[in-house]
């Protein structure tokens, strides 16, 4: 065989993982990762379970592979553009904004993957647990950085208690995915887009311009 | 044998149904409703799965009745207690400590029953999904009800946008659930209690007496 034909058979094989795992992430964000069996993916794909088993070797090691594959699209979907828009109240906003729409668009079907993992995992101890510990952190933590860097540009008031603020942003973000994916109800996108405006607005420095 | 018996034997099964539907209470908050088989509850009681059938005969029923079980603790630990306090923003105060009290003190240790079933069944179509939503929009009426009368008694501003004031205030009680049962950190319950505070002094009349 020519190395060519070799070159193109792996990256099929990786479009292949790659678009099962595309799946896997769909499943879990409504079943919940104890949702996510071998047979349960099988069956979605129209494969047999070995040819799952094949591409993972163990339930686990699929599980954990679908959250990176989440990971991956968040990132790409949210944080990513967020970044890249000017530092400070404006990459604050963005944040909240391309959350909302990553909520309404149903990127994941069941919502927020990592909003429905937290839920799901909140009160049963081990990895993935834990896992949700350190997202929860780690979402946190990416607000409150943008936060404190517009605090420090003189765009938030000097006194904004940067926790609080993180909290009650987050707040209308997860309850908006929660109720927006029971209800389908676009009025719990514009709530939720009007309590991010405000709480923004009531922690702006005296002065400051709008950005 | 004596009528006396009988009796005594009959409370002592509702007894019994009671203290299994506490169990399966416990269980359906951790691991979910999904999560709540016969078996799982037969081996969580240590006995055997034919004498768990016995009693609800089937899966569906032992979930129905575990949803009631949940209902009636819900209402007995946040509700009714709130209700009870003078009408107005007391009461909308009330039902939000009620809340918080009642996630702190892990009264489910997997914390709100109802914010988990939301959690569980918002994308999965069927009976237990629309439990949900009509669960969802049950909250939020009470909330509204009691706010609107506080808005009546001229205590909350004339033009305080109620369906707003409800998701501000409902989402900060969600969102302390989900975090405090994941990270059993106080200071998201802490945060929750500033943030509700924080809403309704916003909402109020100018010139109201604070209740």
């Amino acid at each position: 065989m020519p190395s060519g034909a070799v070159g193109r058979r792996r990256s099929d094989g990786k479009r292949t993982h790659a678009a099962i795992l595309d799946v896997a992430t769909r499943i879990a964000s409504i079943e919940g990762l104890e949702g996510l069996t071998l047979g349960r993916l099988a069956e979605e794909l129209e494969v047999s379970k070995s040819g799952v088993y094949a591409h993972f070797g163990s339930r686990e090691q699929l599980q954990l592979e679908t959250i990176a594959a989440a990971q991956e699209i968040m990132e790409r979907e949210v944080v990513a553009p967020a970044l890249s828009e000017p530092p400070g109240v404006r990459q604050l906003k963005a944040l909240c904004e391309r959350y909302l729409s990553y909520v309404e668009r149903l990127v994941f079907p069941g919502g927020c993957f990592f909003s429905s993992l937290l839920a799901e995992m909140d009160a049963r101890p081990g990895r993935f647990h834990e896992m949700a510990q350190a997202g929860a952190r780690e979402w946190w933590g990416l607000f409150a950085g943008v936060a404190a860097d517009a605090r420090e540009r003189g765009e938030l008031a000097a006194d904004v208690d940067i926790d609080q603020l993180v909290f009650e942003l987050d707040s209308s973000l997860e309850s908006a995915n929660y109720y927006y994916v029971l209800l389908r109800d676009p009025a719990v996108i514009a709530r939720a887009r009007r309590a991010v405006a405000g709480i923004i607005d009531r922690a702006r420095a005296p002065g400051a311009s709008r950005a």
